[in-house]
């Protein structure tokens, strides 16, 4: 499959388009960003550990049942996805209150909820990414109401198939962000990327972060947590 | 009904004890606030109309079969309440997109929503009273599922009772927030103030802003407008 035009660049993945109309060449760059895009630096190595990651769980997903976008991992950095047509709004599954919720709340990070919550985030940069309400999702009408109904099973479904994953590598998947977008026959279809960049994840021994807060919260570096949860994940070799 | 000890002093009222452990006396300040407390000034004669904008407005919703906790106007800027348990919510009806709704959403403002909107806000000074979905909301338990449901829709209520009094006074109900709080038998009631200090409130004729807008955004003098609203309501005599 060639790499054709770009067709987007976003904050940490690159887009082109391929021979194939309906297949895109996802490439992870080297490009951590937080709060916006207010902090960004670059690191060496990220991309390859995301595209790793994402190929990894996306894979496991598919074992369980769960469709993605994820078509093949073709290189370090890079992967083949189906070209969907991305539903803005970032669908965030929340175990353990921690980020924006302990905030929001004021629930002490850690704390688990009495039951998993989803949120639905506009994916809008220019507004900030604000928090919607369901009066709000019904007035942008950016997905109907039976499909806002779908993606908040789907994620919920995956959450069910992730926090075991991520039990088993002895790591507690407290949040995570999702997005969905949709096919030429009007499918909804989990897209984008699943990994550190995406999800809160504490180690249960030490209760370390291995996630992008590392990042954003200057806690050490972020490619030797991220490449932990690749080898646990059983990815090194790959 | 004597005035006896302050109970609690927000930052528009205070709240004291009556001989009726069931009936509180409200004062209504000279005082404007806006952005969380952060702007703030003394205005002569705000806590008077407030307090007769207030009351001819429970007056009018009683008269249309919509009970309060207003009991009497005892003077200028006193009146009599029904004490109750306040459920620290505020219920914020929006007919017209403004304010917050406009900036998170991006909707300019002015726009008519395509039908009105209930939205809910934890009212926490501390947490810079955040907005909140249906899943914050059950986790918070400030109010049971049912009672929500018994709060958006006694607030949809208010809202067509409102909006006809305001335009027969030439005035648009932009938006508005409203308190509610249980009595002693578990009764939601509706309590605090109606005032321009909760409602965004425009002229019809001119698109004036005449509301608390003008305070929270340098437009003129607030007693001016809060006067107009006043006076057209009937309320200049009294
Ligand atoms: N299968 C797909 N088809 C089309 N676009 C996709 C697909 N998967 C992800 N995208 C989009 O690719 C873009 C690039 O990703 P990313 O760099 O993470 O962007 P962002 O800066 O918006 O987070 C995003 O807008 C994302 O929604
Ligand atoms: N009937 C009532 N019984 C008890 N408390 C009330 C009643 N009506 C309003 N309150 C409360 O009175 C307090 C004082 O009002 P205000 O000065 O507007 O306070 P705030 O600064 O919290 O907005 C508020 O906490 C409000 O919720
Ligand atoms: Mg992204
Ligand atoms: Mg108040």
């Amino acid at each position: 499959m060639e790499k054709g035009r770009l067709l987007y660049e976003g904050k940490a993945k690159q887009l082109f388009e391929t021979e194939d109309e309906n297949i895109l060449f996802v490439s992870y760059k080297d490009s951590a960003t937080a709060f916006n895009g207010e902090k960004k630096e670059n690191i060496d190595g990220k991309g390859i550990l995301n595209n790793k990651i994402t190929t990894i769980l996306f894979d496991q997903l598919k074992s369980q049942g769960i469709e993605s976008h994820f078509v093949e991992q073709i290189s370090d950095n890079e992967q083949l996805v189906r070209k969907v047509d991305i539903i803005p709004l970032e669908v965030v599954v929340r175990n353990i209150a921690a980020g924006s919720l302990s905030k929001r709340l004021g629930i002490k990070e850690g704390t688990p909820l009495k039951h998993t919550i989803v949120e639905f985030y506009y994916k809008d940069d220019e507004l900030g990414d604000p928090l919607l309400t369901n009066a709000h999702l019904e007035l942008l009408a950016l997905a109907s109401p039976e499909e806002i109904v779908t993606l908040q099973s789907k994620a919920l479904e995956i959450n069910q198939v992730l926090m075991p994953i991520f039990k088993e590598i002895g790591v507690t998947l407290i949040d995570f962000k999702l997005e969905f977008g949709k096919t030429a026959n009007g499918e909804i279809l989990l897209a984008d990327e699943i990994s550190p960049d995406t999800c809160r994840l504490w180690d249960d021994k030490t209760n370390n972060k291995l996630d992008k807060d590392v990042f954003r919260r200057n806690l050490g570096s972020l490619t030797e947590v991220y490449e932990i949860i690749l080898s646990r994940l059983g990815g090194l070799s790959k």
